[in-house]
């Protein structure tokens, strides 16, 4: 059997499957935006998260320069931490490099990694520069949270309103390799309001909140029209020819921070981040009973929502 | 300027000026088997690294089963903390997967981890799949030792002895994919004896106790005639018709302990470590003053030790 008949989900599968194991200490192993372990400094729990960038697969090397895949590359990761509510601290850093890239662009993608490092007080350890055909980027990065202020994806409740941080879709003409992780509002977050999930959005609206959904065993309605829309997603509508509110939903890659509080702290919550850190907070949908399952309210209509149908679901909109 | 002209090591170079950070909590950032980072549980240092295997670069599908390329992604990790005397506990797994390979290819390999782990006690906590035109696998591990255990390079002195386990050489023909990390090994030494440095010999010999000797600012004479040659090092040199010594000194892989301790020490080492674990550990060498600089003793004669000089030392002898 070919990996393309069971696809990513499938393979998933059988890495849980086979990999995962029980240990005490391990809060969350696979399953959320990044593991949770306890047993080491006192009333915190470490986070452990790593994801590769692949040429070809993530980046393009036409449209990116070095220095941003430097900066993309621990930035994805440091979005997995603010997803859990965590600072993140300690990385290192796995790079395949081609032969014939030349000095100066693998500088630039250092200076890239380390100005985000900077930027975040990520401090880098160290890693392991290996040759490969296709550049990669491996990172690995450690981070902590207070066992009080610890968000899942998985404790969503019926009634609960999800909420998303700044605008949404068409990142591919900029924001893929330009976004800031939102560490600074999720420490905010956390700190002054008790959320019941949260997850950092990188495969789309529609699938993110759909996997919080899932994992919450609960039935989730979007509010199609209610989705932020951003300047680009309008902008790409132009030349795709799909409505903007499709690139919000599934362009992914936003790596803006959806989460769910119960409706008493939604008014508050909107106000004072506003206020406090100029971001934008808009409510995009509400948490239901799970057998009304996962659906999209927009237009006066009611349509089903497919957290893996991407394209099926577009041609319908 | 093209990497082929600055090398590995200026590679490295350029990463440690662009990237190395300060931070009170790191003990040790880049430069040694592991990164340690102080500030978690209490007595306890956090070990942490990360190695990358690549496809046609550390390894090759037509030599090297599934399987055993799981066993071995994991080991030479594990084999990391080990050589800092530390126990493997957490491990995130990035994989980058070509289209073209089958379910129960990738089974095989998530099953060679397993068993690793299983043997190890490591706990997988996730990780991530994606798709690459050239397999790698790039895994971080977190570990643990005790403050009072912990070894590293750089504290060898004057007048210590150079002390290897197992036996060297001729990997190619099966130990690099079938080795064994040394952690019982390890963790009996820290237990039991003051070890003044430690590291594993994945680069060879030679290669590594330089690194040692460079490390700790001292001087190194290889007693030649003394290292233990495995049968696959005299196996290999019939077919290369190089001395098996030159294997020893210079194949690497052999992921066994290479670490120094202070004469008083060595003949209980040695003899405690026969009885308890039957494990041989052999002198190989003696830790000199700085300016005698790297030499290899054997056949009554004094030869320049070049750490780097891989190949040109080998048409020497």
């Amino acid at each position: 059997m070919k990996l393309s008949q069971i696809g990513e989900f499938g393979l998933i599968e059988e890495f849980k499957n086979i990999l995962q194991t029980k240990d005490k200490n391990v809060v969350i192993g696979i399953g959320d935006d990044t593991a949770v372990i306890k047993g080491y400094r006192k009333n915190h729990y470490l986070l452990f998260t790593e994801d590769a960038l692949v040429q070809n697969i993530h980046f393009n090397l036409k449209n990116i320069s070095w220095l941003q895949i430097g900066k993309k590359a621990l930035s994805v990761n440091i979005s997995d931490i603010a997803a859990m509510g965590g600072i993140p601290k300690f990385a290192l850093i796995s790079i395949g490099l081609p032969q014939k890239i030349s000095v100066s662009q693998c500088k630039n993608l250092y200076q890239g990694i380390k100005k985000t490092a900077d930027k975040y007080k990520v401090s880098i350890l160290g890693g392991d520069t290996v040759s490969a055909k296709e550049l990669f980027i491996s990172i690995s990065l450690l981070g902590e949270v207070e066992r009080k202020n610890l968000v899942t994806r998985n404790k969503a409740k019926e009634g609960d309103i999800l909420l998303v941080s700044g605008s949404l879709g068409g990142t591919i003409l900029k924001k893929h390799y330009s976004f800031s992780p939102q560490v600074d509002l999720s420490r905010y977050l956390v700190k002054h309001f008790k959320l019941s999930s949260m997850i950092d959005l990188s495969d789309g609206l529609a699938s993110d909140a759909v996997k919080i959904a899932q994992k919450s065993q609960v039935g989730l309605i979007l509010f199609g029209d209610d989705v932020p829309l951003s300047s680009d997603a309008k902008k790409l509508a132009k030349k795709t020819s799909k409505a903007p509110l499709c690139h919000a939903l599934f362009d992914g890659e936003d790596y803006e921070l959806l989460f769910t509080v119960p409706p008493r702290s939604v008014t508050k919550l909107i106000q004072q981040v506003k206020e406090k850190l100029k971001i934008l907070i808009t409510p995009v949908g509400k948490i239901v009973n799970k057998k009304e399952g996962y659906q999209l309210y927009s237009n006066h209509k009611y349509t089903k929502l497919h957290p893996k149908g991407f394209d099926h679901f577009l041609s319908n909109t």
